[in-house]
């Protein structure tokens, strides 16, 4: 199926208390919402097979598969998939000017069958801009892509990525090679060329392999917490493989990976080009310049030190302001609502993170 | 071999400048320097089986082996493996009043043969002691243990760790299962029993398994600015297993794998702890309090930010002050001196990172 007519989309309203969401999960209700879109071979596959859900983490240790019980639609279906409560518990009950809908799809990369990822994924993507997109102007989209399957990934980006209301592809943040690998290059390229995002958002860990470098934690809350060492793993191999050398124009967003171990990574990767940058001539820059200027980081879950205005300190001390999100996770367990994030923050900062960063970084 | 009568150790002496350096690679010149300490049977054993080294990293990127090359002995041997010059360069250099010795051996426990792994451990510790510890009063010593079997390792550490001389245990960071697995219960219990520290040191990983959770980078400033993740999932996995409380008085070190990332994994478990404590119940306090009392981080090789006074900042912001320890890494390449940790630290933060934290850590 090719798409070649896009509705416009419709421009973001913009004031001083604009609020863009990042990370906002749209679900459908059973399988079968999809099967407008998948091919008479896919649907059938799905009953032979058996097929009901993604892999999903070896972790299930979230009481409701942690959605917030209150998101589920009195009527059935899981948490985020009806439209007219997220309105109403989201997007109209915060004055949410633009949510960028993420889905619950990435682990389709994990899929032992490349071509009915692809099929699913173009699926689900097709299904993301008919019943979500084309019914409120307030939405934007990711795309789900096949990796098992990089051409085919392309493929998919091309097929659909012009329509202006698709701002990114949305990947698991777990792999089993990480991302700055030459074999993910013509995905940059294609992402580049047509002015997408690559998202990279909590998941495809500890689903096929161990989520943590040193093998399988026991709970769910060392899964959770080291997350963000996942984040962090692929940041330094797009950094230090020149990603954004070769790429100038590509810009990653990092989803639900926290933001307070940026010290960290860039003042230890700074350090180690000073001392190494012979193993990778191709930068030019310091790495926390790329990371500066390519990255951008959700703020949900966010860090609550035990003194707020410690969060300050260290955004200001990596030069950090122009480089986060604000993102609610809606409808998970562990949403914030836009009030918890930057409580005491300052005016600029607030609104920087609440939209204005987002609005540069998508060009919504 | 049973060792049952010790030499007493040597008082450390103390002073406003007194420097403790936690962490002193010690090397053989070549094996045959621990045959005095293996049995005919694995001598013959690393003949046989043209055994001449321990498992290495993928990684072998860096020139001479990491090695700083004026700290080879001129007369041949790799660098640390002469006292003469490591007092030369080190401690009567730098004046150091206690350096306590970390080898270069914890990539034991990596050996496929359990049995020549306990009978290696047993011979490079008895030579520790004889050709290190006996021959300078300012060092002191970490055992190197087989991990592949827990038993072994629980006996060696009985048969030699009450020469009060030996500090530590010391393990790779590096494992297949992370240290909170209560697989491991048997050695916490045998050290906090015979008061020894355990020491955390990089190594073990990409050697046999990917370094990160997303699988292998290309770069070795890659795998050495990873390191720091393998380190925070130890971490993660000692303090919510309940590893403080099973015992109460252990103590990890963390040997380089920087400190910058405290915050983060401080703020966010304790943030995951407030939501999921049901989890692990048997945590009686938020998990950064854990840490504080129980873990201490070596400095080297420290985190260097654009601006000095934000390293200061961020251990305020986590009350860090008592658990950073001076360390050199002679004689590695990335050696830090004394002078380049904290030039403009404050008086007693400098004395506690110089000598207090680890006298007090190690009951030196």
């Amino acid at each position: 199926m090719s798409r070649s007519v896009y509705t416009a989309r419709m421009p973001i309203v913009r004031h001083d208390k604009t609020i863009v969401d990042c990370d906002v999960h749209q679900a459908y209700r059973s399988l079968s919402d999809i099967y407008p879109y998948l091919s008479r071979h896919w649907i059938e596959y799905t009953r032979d097979s058996g097929f009901s859900k993604l892999p999903y983490s070896a972790y299930p240790k979230v009481v409701n598969g942690g959605e917030r019980l209150d998101a589920r639609p009195p009527d059935g279906g899981p948490a985020g998939s009806d439209l007219a409560l997220m309105r109403r518990q989201l997007l109209d009950q915060y004055g949410i000017e633009c949510a960028i809908l993420t889905g619950n799809f990435q682990n389709a990369s994990l899929l032992p069958n490349a071509d009915f990822a692809a099929a699913y994924c173009r699926a689900v993507n097709d299904w993301t801009i008919d019943c979500w997109l084309e019914r409120d102007g307030r939405l934007r989209g990711s795309l789900t892509l096949p990796l098992q399957d990089i051409d085919a990934s392309v493929k998919e980006v091309r097929r659909i990525g012009e329509d202006p209301r698709i701002v990114q592809v949305l990947l698991s943040v777990g792999s089993n090679v990480p991302y700055g690998n030459r074999q993910f290059d013509p995905l940059w390229r294609a992402c580049e060329e047509l002015g997408l995002r690559v998202a990279l958002h909590t998941g495809g860990t500890g689903v096929m392999y161990p989520p943590t470098a040193v093998g399988w934690p026991s709970y769910y809350i060392e899964w959770h917490t080291n997350l963000s060492q996942v984040f962090q793993a692929q940041l330094v191999s797009l950094v230090c493989e020149g990603t954004f050398e070769k790429f100038g124009r590509l810009g990653v967003a990092l989803l639900e990976g926290g933001f307070t171990w940026l010290p960290h990574v860039m003042w230890r990767l700074d350090k180690n080009w000073r001392g190494l940058r012979r193993e990778v001539p191709w930068l030019k820059r310091p790495p926390s310049e790329y990371i500066r200027d390519h990255v951008r980081l959700t703020t949900q879950p966010i860090e609550e030190p035990a003194r707020p205005e410690s969060l300050l300190d260290l955004i200001h001390a990596v030069d950090a302001e122009g480089m986060l999100m604000y993102a609610s996770d809606y409808p998970h367990w562990d949403f914030d609502a836009p009030v918890a994030v930057f409580p005491t923050g300052n005016g600029e900062l607030k609104r920087r993170i609440a939209s204005t960063n987002a609005l540069d970084f998508y060009g919504l």
